[in-house]
C-alpha cells in the first residue's frame, strides 16, 4: 500500500514511502525508533540521541545542537517525538538543525472528523472516510500514517466520528466496536494522539433502555456511569466524549427542561473517575426560524443559551465554541462567548473542511483567518485577554482547554482533495502549537516540506496561499454578510438562497439598503461583547470595514472607510477578486515542469473549477445588487443588468456622485 | 382487494366495490356484460338493451329512450360501452335517462403516465405506480378498474411509462416484458383503452447492438423494423410509441445532424405496416443556458426546432405539443406551433399532474385552463382555426390527432392524492370527448358522481373547483411570468429560484421593471404567431392582461387594463388569493358531516397545507417585489419589507400617485 505524503515528503525510510506498515501492538517507543531512523537518513553525518527528562513540560522538548551532535530532550515520549519532527523539519528546510526549546501553547490540539459509520463524510471534500467503511472501523497503514502526520505538527487528540451521531455510530461505545476502538486508540496513541468519540446524547434511550435522556434522571445517570466504566475497561487510554446536543435536530437536555450545564455535567461525571474529558458544543440555535420573524437573530443565540451558565460546568467539561457566532462563514466577528464565559473551560472550534470557503476546489488558506481569531482581544481580562490566551489556559487551572479543527481529510490519494488544502491541516497543528507563527512562516514551511527544494516553486506556492483567503472573500459575499451560497451543499453563489428559509441567515437586501441591524438599535447582538468592543461594533463609523454588513444595515451609497460607496466596493472587490485569481493561476503556470506532473495537473484542474465558479460568484453578486440598487458600476464593467434605462451611474470612480 | 371509487361511486355491483375482480382473458364483451348488470342495478324498472350498428361513427353511440326502455346503439363495442357509461352518469345524476347521440371530438384521447419501472413516478403526487413495482409490470384488479374509469369518460389510449425511458424501462419492448405487455394490453383493451409505450430513442444501441442511433443508418432502420415486427407479433393490439428525443438530456437525431423529422419518420416507418402510430414530443430546448445569455429565449425554442419541418412528417407521425411554449406553468400563451404546423398531425399535451399547480396539495381544477387552450383561435385557417378544431382533425385526414394529459394518478387509495384532483382526470376525459362542455357542467357532473345526492355538498364542491385555478394563479407568480418556484421539486415559492440557473426561465426583475421583452423589439417570440395575434402580443396595450409579463418587460408603475399599477396588482392578487382560499375552506367546513369523515379529514389536511403554502407564496412574492421596487402597498397590508424608510407609498388605492 502506498499513498502520497503531503508534507515531510523527504522524510521516508529507504524503500518505504513515508512510513513502515502498521503492525498491531506498536507503541510510542516503536514510533520514536522509527522516526529516529528516518531522521538519521536525512543527515547521516549527524549523531542524534533522545532522552526523556522531568525537567521539561510534559509535551515540551529541547534540541541541543553542537559539533555534529543533536540531543533531543523531551518532557515525555510525546515531547521526544515532537522534538524529532522539529529536527526533521529543520533538516528538510535548511539542511541543518539549530538549538531550540519549545512547548505547546494549547493543552488540547484536536481534530474533529465528521465521518459517518457508513464511510461517508459530512462536509467532506476529499473522498470517503479512512476510519470507517460500510459500518466497519478500520485500522491500517493509513491510520498509522495519519497519526504520524498529526504528531509531526503537534496534534494530540482526535474525534473520529461525526458530531451528528446516528445509526451504527451510536454503537461505537458498545462491545460491537470497543475491541476495534481499543486497537485504534493504541495505534493513534503510538504517535501521541488521544482518541475521543462523539456520543449520541439519547444513547440512554437507544442503547440503555431508559425511558428518557433527562440528565437528572437516576436511570440515565446510572446508564452513563456504567457505559463510561465499560469503555475505560476496554480502552484505558480513551480521551472522552464530544457532544452536539439540542442543535439542528439532535437530542439534548432542553427536551427535559434542563440546562446545557445539566446535560454536560451528567456526562462529565461519568467520565471523571477515569480522567476523561467531556467536550460540549455551543452550536445551539433555532434552525426553524420563520424568515418573516425579524426579532430573532441567530447571531445572538449561542451567547443567549450559555452566558447565564458560566461557572456551572464541572472541571472536566470543556465548551467548544465556533470561532464566530453563526457558522464558519468566510468572515465573522469572534464569538462573544469568549468574552462571557470567564469561569468555564473553553475550546475554540475552527473548520479546516472548506464547507463555506470553496470546498477544496477553491484554494483558501485559512491560517490568516484563524490568526485573526487567536489574536483577538476580548477585553474580558486586564491581561492575557486574547482568544489564544483563553484557550491556552491563562485563566483556568487544569489544562482543560484548547483548539479543535473540523478536518478536511478523506481517503483521496493526496488526503485533502486539493493539494493546497493540506496547508490548512499542517497549519492548524503548527498554529495550535504556537499561535505566534506568522501565516507566511507556516506557508513557507509547508511549501518547502511538500514541494521540495526549488525556491521559485516555494515562492509561488506561498504567494498563492497568502493571497487566497482575501481573494475568496473578494468574490463571495461582501463585508461580513455571509451566506449567499447555495442551500444544503453550500457551494457556489445564490444571493437569495437562504433569504426566505428557516436558518436565520438573512441579508434583507432592498432597493435602498442591505444587511441586518445588529446594533443596540437592532437585534442588540453588538451588546454581547465586552467594552470597548460593544461600543465599537455598535457604530458603523467604528466597526471594522470588513465586518460592516455583519453588524449593520447600510444604504448602497454609504461611504466606507476606503472612501468608496458600499455598492462600488461590491463591484470592485468582485471584479478584482477574479482578476487576482487569474494572476495566481498564471503564477503557478510559470512553475509547470518544476512540480510533479500529477500534482500540477490536479492543481490546474481545480483552478479551472475555481475560476469558473469565481466568475459565477462575481456575476451573480454584481448582477443581483445592480438590479436591486439601480446603481451602475462607476467603471462601466460588464454586469448583467437588463437595460441601461434601469440604471443611474455615479460620477466618480469611488462610486460617489 | 378494495379501493375507493372516485366517481361512479354508486355504479357498483351488489357486494362488489365498484368492479369485479380481474380475470386474465377478459374481453370487451365481458365488460359490456358487466357494465350492463351495473346499469340495470341502478334502475331496475328500466329495460336496457345494446347493439352495434354500422350506421354510427366508430366510437359514437346513441341512446334511444322511450317508455321505460333504453336502447344503447354503438358504432362499435367501444361505442356501446361509452353509451352505457352515459346512461349510468345520467341515472346517478338525474335518476333518469334522456335520448342523446354523441361522438368524440378528438380521435386520440390519451393519458401519459410518467411511471418508472422501479415503481416511482416522475412528478407523481399520489403515491407509487400501479403499473410497475420493483421492475415488474403489474396487471391486477386496479388495472381493470383504471381501464373502466378511463372508459367511463371516453379515454381510449394510454402510455404507461415515463417519457424519460431509462434502466429497465428500455426493455419493455423486449421478450423480458412482452408477454406481460400483452396481458396488460388485453386488460386495457377490454375497456377500449389502447396501450402505447414510450421507447428509448437510443435502443438501437442499448439493445440492438448498433454503433449509432442515426435515423438514416441502415442498421438502425433494420433494428427498429425488426423490433416493431416483434412487438406486434407479441401484442397484436399495440398502439405505438411515444418518444421524447433531444430534450433535457435524452438522446435524439440531433446527435447525428439529422432533423426531428428524420428521427420520427424512421420510427414511424417501422410501425406503419402494423397500423401503429408514432407520437413525437416537441418539447425541445436548450436546458444548459447561461443565465448571462439574454439573446436566447426558451419560449422561442420549440417553434424554431419544428416550423421548417412542416409537411415532412409521415402520415402516422403525430407531433405532441405542450399547451404553452415553456412548461405547464399556471398561465402561458398557447404554443405557436398550433399556428405553424398546418401540414403535420398534431396532438395537444396538457398536464393533469399538478407539477407547477400545487402538486395535489393545492386544489387546482384545470379544466378552465384547458378550455382556454382548446377554444384559442390560431388564425391559421379561415374557418375551424381553434386548437380544438386542429386536434379534432378538421384539417388533416386519417384521424391521427388528439389530446393527451400527463396523468395525476398513483396507487394512493383515492388514486389522485387529493380527492379534488380526480376532477382533473374526469374532466380531461369529458373535455377530450366534448370540448364544448363547460367547466361548470363538468364540475357538477364529477361532484354529483363522487359526493352523491346532497345538493349543498355538490354546490360547495363545484364552488371550490371553479374558483381554485384563479385563486392559485392569484397567489403564485403574477401575470403569466411563471416559475418563481423552488428548483427541482417545483413546490412552493422561490422568486429567484430559477433566475440564475440554466433552464432559460428568467424574470429579470430589477428595482424598476420586471419581465422579458418577447416582442419584436426583444426576443421576437411574439412574431411566431399568425396575424393578428403577432401584432396583438407585440404591444402591451393590446396584450391580454393575464399574459402581460409573459410577453413584456414592464415598470412596476405600469398601469394595467384594470386601472391598477403592476405592483399594486401583485399585492392585491396575492392578498386576495389567500383570502379567497380561506373562504373556500370555510365553505367546505359548512358541509362537514355531509361528506364521509375519511374524505373530509383528508380534504381538510390538504387545505391546511395549501393555506400555509399560499401564505408563504403571498408573503415571499409581495416581500420580494416590495423590497425590489421600494413601493409600498397602497392599502398598507403586512409585507415583510425591512424598514419603512426604504418605501414610498402611492396616493391612491389603485397604486397610482
Amino acid at each position: 500500500m502506498s499513498f502520497e505524503t503531503i508534507w515531510l515528503k523527504k522524510a521516508a525510510l529507504p524503500g518505504e514511502p513515508g512510513i513502515s506498515s502498521y503492525v498491531p501492538g506498536v507503541g510510542i517507543k516503536d514510533s520514536i525508533e522509527r522516526e529516529l531512523r528516518i531522521l538519521r537518513g536525512l543527515r547521516e553525518d549527524f549523531v542524534f540521541s533522545v532522552m526523556v527528562t522531568g525537567s521539561l513540560p510534559e509535551e515540551g522538548y529541547e534540541l541541543l545542537v553542537g559539533d555534529g551532535k543533536v540531543d533531543i530532550l523531551g518532557g515525555s515520549d510525546e515531547g521526544v517525538l515532537y522534538g524529532i519532527f522539529d529536527a526533521m523539519r529543520q533538516l528538510i528546510l535548511t539542511d541543518t538543525v539549530v538549538s531550540t526549546s519549545e512547548c505547546p501553547a494549547c493543552p488540547l490540539r484536536m481534530l474533529n472528523h465528521w465521518d459517518n459509520a457508513d464511510g461517508s463524510i459530512e462536509r467532506g471534500y476529499s473522498g470517503q472516510s479512512f476510519f470507517f467503511r460500510d459500518g466497519e472501523l478500520i485500522v491500517d497503514d493509513r491510520t498509522l500514517f495519519y497519526a504520524r502526520l498529526c504528531a509531526s505538527v503537534g496534534i494530540n487528540a482526535t474525534v473520529i466520528n461525526n458530531v451528528n451521531v446516528k445509526d451504527k455510530a451510536t454503537l461505537l461505545i458498545t462491545d460491537e466496536y470497543l475491541p476495534k476502538v481499543r486497537e485504534l486508540a493504541d495505534c493513534l496513541g503510538s504517535y501521541g494522539v488521544k482518541l475521543y468519540l462523539c456520543v449520541n446524547y439519547a444513547a440512554s434511550m437507544e442503547l440503555g433502555g431508559c425511558a428518557v435522556a433527562d440528565p437528572l434522571d437516576e436511570d440515565v445517570i446510572a446508564y452513563w456511569k456504567k457505559a463510561a466504566d465499560h469503555i475505560y475497561e476496554a480502552v484505558p487510554n480513551f480521551g472522552g466524549f464530544l457532544v452536539k446536543a439540542d442543535s439542528e435536530g439532535r437530542p439534548g437536555p432542553f427536551t427535559y427542561g434542563r440546562t446545557q450545564a445539566d446535560g454536560a455535567n451528567m456526562l462529565a461525571r461519568a467520565l471523571a473517575p477515569h480522567g476523561g474529558k467531556l467536550i460540549w458544543r455551543c452550536f445551539v440555535y433555532n434552525c426553524s426560524q420563520d424568515w418573516r420573524d425579524t426579532e430573532t437573530d441567530r447571531a445572538c443565540a449561542q451567547y443567549n443559551s450559555f452566558y447565564m451558565l458560566d461557572g456551572q460546568f464541572d472541571d472536566n467539561v470543556i465548551l467548544q465554541v465556533k470561532n464566530g457566532p453563526v457558522d464558519f462563514q468566510v468572515r465573522e466577528p469572534v464569538s462573544p462567548l469568549f468574552c462571557a464565559m470567564k469561569n468555564t473551560n473553553l475550546m475554540l472550534e475552527v473548520q479546516a473542511a472548506q464547507e463555506y470557503t470553496g470546498q477544496q476546489r477553491h484554494v483558501c488558506y485559512l491560517i490568516p483567518m484563524w490568526k485573526d481569531v487567536l489574536r483577538f482581544h476580548t477585553y474580558a481580562y486586564e491581561n492575557n485577554d486574547r482568544v489564544r490566551d483563553i484557550i491556552g489556559g491563562a485563566h483556568r487551572p487544569g489544562g482543560n482547554c484548547g483548539i479543535a479543527a473540523v478536518t478536511n481529510t478523506g481517503d483521496d490519494e493526496n488526503w485533502t482533495g486539493s493539494d493546497f488544502a493540506a496547508a490548512n491541516w499542517y497549519g492548524f497543528g503548527r498554529l495550535a502549537w504556537n499561535p505566534s507563527l506568522s501565516a507566511e512562516t507556516i506557508a513557507e514551511e509547508w511549501a518547502g516540506l511538500t514541494f521540495g527544494d526549488d525556491k521559485d516553486v516555494v515562492a509561488v506556492v506561498v504567494k498563492v496561499l497568502l493571497a487566497s483567503y482575501g481573494i475568496y472573500e473578494d468574490y463571495t459575499a461582501p463585508l461580513g454578510i455571509g451566506w449567499m451560497c447555495n442551500p444544503n451543499y453550500h457551494y457556489g453563489p445564490n444571493v437569495d438562497g437562504y433569504e426566505y428559509d428557516r436558518w436565520g441567515t438573512y441579508h434583507r437586501a432592498s432597493c435602498k439598503a442591505v444587511g441586518v441591524d445588529r446594533s443596540s438599535r437592532g437585534t442588540g447582538y453588538s451588546q454581547q461583547y465586552s467594552e470597548p468592543l460593544a461600543k465599537m461594533y455598535d457604530d458603523p463609523a467604528t466597526t471594522p470595514q470588513e465586518l460592516l454588513l455583519f453588524f449593520h444595515r447600510l444604504p448602497y451609497t454609504y461611504v466606507l472607510p476606503s472612501g468608496k460607496t458600499l455598492i462600488q466596493h461590491i463591484y470592485d472587490t468582485h471584479f478584482e477578486g477574479v482578476e487576482k485569481l487569474r494572476e495566481l493561476i498564471e503564477a503557478v503556470i510559470t512553475v509547470q515542469g518544476m512540480i510533479p506532473e500529477k500534482e500540477y495537473t490536479r492543481i490546474m484542474e481545480r483552478f479551472a473549477m475555481q475560476l469558473a465558479n469565481a466568475k459565477e460568484w462575481r456575476d451573480r453578486i454584481n448582477t443581483y445588487f445592480c438590479r436591486m440598487s439601480g446603481i451602475g458600476d462607476a467603471k462601466h464593467r460588464k454586469i448583467y443588468a437588463v437595460s441601461e434605462e434601469d440604471l443611474t451611474y455615479p460620477e466618480n470612480e469611488d462610486g460617489t456622485m
